[in-house]
């Protein structure tokens, strides 16, 4: 990696990958969970999600690459939370409660890795691709807020 | 884990093991960078992750259980990250960038995770532990902030 332009490559392949992988967590996690809130929100942001994935074949496409996922062992750590919740929660709340607070984890990694993308992208000029990547950054804040809305107003009390 | 004491005392367990993980890669991250602001920003949050630590230790004794970590496999992913940028970073512009860019995904991870620890900690009445959390929340998000004024002002445009 030999200059910002690579690392961006790099990082966009991350996401790539990334995105792949959450769509198959919210798969699950939305069957996982009896609360219908929640399944309502993992269902919604799987739509979302599989949308994100177009966005950056686009991002791809304008920084002149082809778009492939290079394996990222964050994601799968942070999956791997949300499955183990699955695995050892003893009850629906106490699952809800778990997954709602994984997803979150979820959700702050990618706020934080969209915001690099948008700054390294603007750097780099590549003024075409910050409106893709600001579009998803601002649903995964909405989904990111909904999820906490979830928590705070019941599934928190719930799993008490 | 069967309600949300247990989810919590699971959830200061990964944490735990996680800032001793920050504490290693701190030291890492803080030898592998010529940039001085930025050098001067990971030893700085390394001496404030070693007194996080011992606000988690206190935390454990409110809830009537023993330090103890847990491998959580989400920080050992986030930190790989870091080090694949030290080891294929070509020059130190790129290696900052990157660094930089690892370093806040990392705090956005702890921003959830702490954000999470203290709404459980309010629900469960353990209000001794809220002002320690809150303490290492604000932290964080300092953490976080210093090294986006670095990325912004000047490590993003030295790299590209």
């Amino acid at each position: 990696m030999k200059n910002l332009e690579e690392l961006l490559h790099h990082l966009l392949k991350d996401i790539y990958y990334d995105e792949k992988q959450i769509v198959k967590a919210l798969r699950k996690m939305a069957k996982a969970t009896e609360n219908p809130e929640l399944k309502d929100a993992f269902e919604h942001h799987l739509e979302e999600t599989k949308a994100q994935v177009g966005r950056l074949e686009e991002v791809f496409k304008i920084i002149g690459k082809t778009p492939r996922g290079e394996k990222c062992p964050a994601i799968l750590g942070l999956v791997e939370e949300g499955e183990e919740v699955i695995e050892k929660g003893e009850d629906d709340e106490v699952i809800a409660a778990g997954l709602l607070a994984g997803a979150q984890a979820v959700e702050h990694y990618e706020i934080s890795r969209y915001g690099t993308m948008i700054a390294w992208a603007e750097q780099l000029g590549h003024d075409d691709a910050v409106p893709l990547l600001q579009a998803t950054l601002k649903e995964e804040k909405a989904a990111d807020a909904k999820l906490n809305d979830i928590a705070m107003t019941s599934a928190n009390r719930e799993a008490a």
